[in-house]
């Protein structure tokens, strides 16, 4: 069958949002463009859809080719397409987003892209296209998500203090939270287990250790999470 | 410039999945596809992105003239691009769903629909495409939402009784919900205004109609609910 649509198209891209968290700091993956236009600024990773590919498998493919980054668990965020969004011509970028652990994504640029490395999402430098406008609506997600439940263990190693998620949840939202009201919530949801150990070679008192229950989890997001009903 | 991108390249459209609310019954605005493929074969509203026009603008533009609908509240859903999801070649959907009052929109067919009408939710005939998958898609939407917070105003009249709200949510969720408990939360986020007035011509005894406080909606909104936290 021949074209069904016989006029003039838009490119189509996608671009991934990938947040970390270390030391306290949320991060965004960036790479640095090679080509023009934008040669050299830095952007998301990212890149054009091939005809015959699904939209998360181009954004897989890139993310890999542009970051070395596989394996990752990726969100579809929301499609851009102002008519005047690349200098070149009309092109309309599907936007998804991941959240890693930093510890265990180490990036390595590849292809097209100069290099690629973590960046502090307050110390971003200018981003190429509309990519500072495509973080802004990544950020507003993780912070509207956080809102509704705890999510974002997969930005922390995999058994964590009550403290360390405290401070990151408190990043996300830029606020401050109070110590004992936020472990009352947080235990009371029963999403957590304690693994019985606590921290090694700390300075300070050592604080026990959990890990996130993913079969708890799924069963109370299958009930669906209720909050003001 | 010449073309940025020199490959084949998928084609663009909208889809819109316009959600309404009679008599006690979740409806979707349908239109019949006048023209190949599925020719005959009930399907969500939308068509084909031209390249000079905004995701948003193409799809107001394909509502209004495919069910003569206009000024609603439209909000980018999701992003479909499976690659066999059109028998015509590559094809990328951008949906996007709207809540109406069904009273104040009443659809008129044009252009290449033969005829725009409302469905119930629960007994939409087949649907062309991957409309199905879209319309699931929406109503996961709506129902986590409503999980969140309190929305769907726009699918009341403007004067509405707790009953009717009480109604809406349940059909939404599919589930019972206690009316004292239900009454308790709703009044207490302070989203309602008692207009003052109770029903009209009613058989039943008349109960007080209250109105959506759109201000303090926004005041809340930009404070950021905070539901767990």
């Amino acid at each position: 069958m021949p074209y069904s649509y016989e006029y003039p198209r838009a490119a189509l891209t996608v671009d991934c949002v990938v947040f970390g968290f270390d030391e306290g700091d949320l991060k965004v993956l960036l790479i640095q463009r090679g080509l023009q236009p934008f040669a050299g600024r830095w952007a998301l990773p990212g890149g054009f859809v091939r005809v015959e590919e699904s939209l998360e498998d181009a954004a897989r493919r890139e993310l890999t080719e542009e970051t070395g980054l596989k394996d990752v668990f990726l969100e579809q965020l929301y499609t851009f397409g102002a008519p005047d969004r690349d200098p070149r011509e009309r092109v309309v970028s599907v936007a998804y987003y991941a959240l890693v652990s930093l510890a265990e994504h180490q990036p390595q640029a590849a292809t097209d892209a100069r290099q690629a490395a973590w960046f502090s999402v307050d110390e971003a430098p200018d981003l190429a296209f509309d990519h500072e406008d495509i973080l802004a609506t990544a950020l507003a997600r993780l912070r509207g998500k956080v809102r509704y439940e705890p999510i974002g263990f997969e930005l922390l190693p995999a058994r964590f203090t009550l403290g360390q998620l405290q401070h990151l949840y408190e990043v996300v939202l830029e606020e401050r939270l109070d110590k004992r009201n936020f472990r009352k919530k947080i235990l009371g949801m029963g999403l957590l287990v304690d693994t019985g150990d606590i921290q090694q070679d700390v300075a300070h008192r050592a604080a026990r250790l959990y890990r996130f229950d993913e079969r708890k989890d799924q069963q109370l997001k299958k009930r669906g999470f209720s909050f003001w009903l």
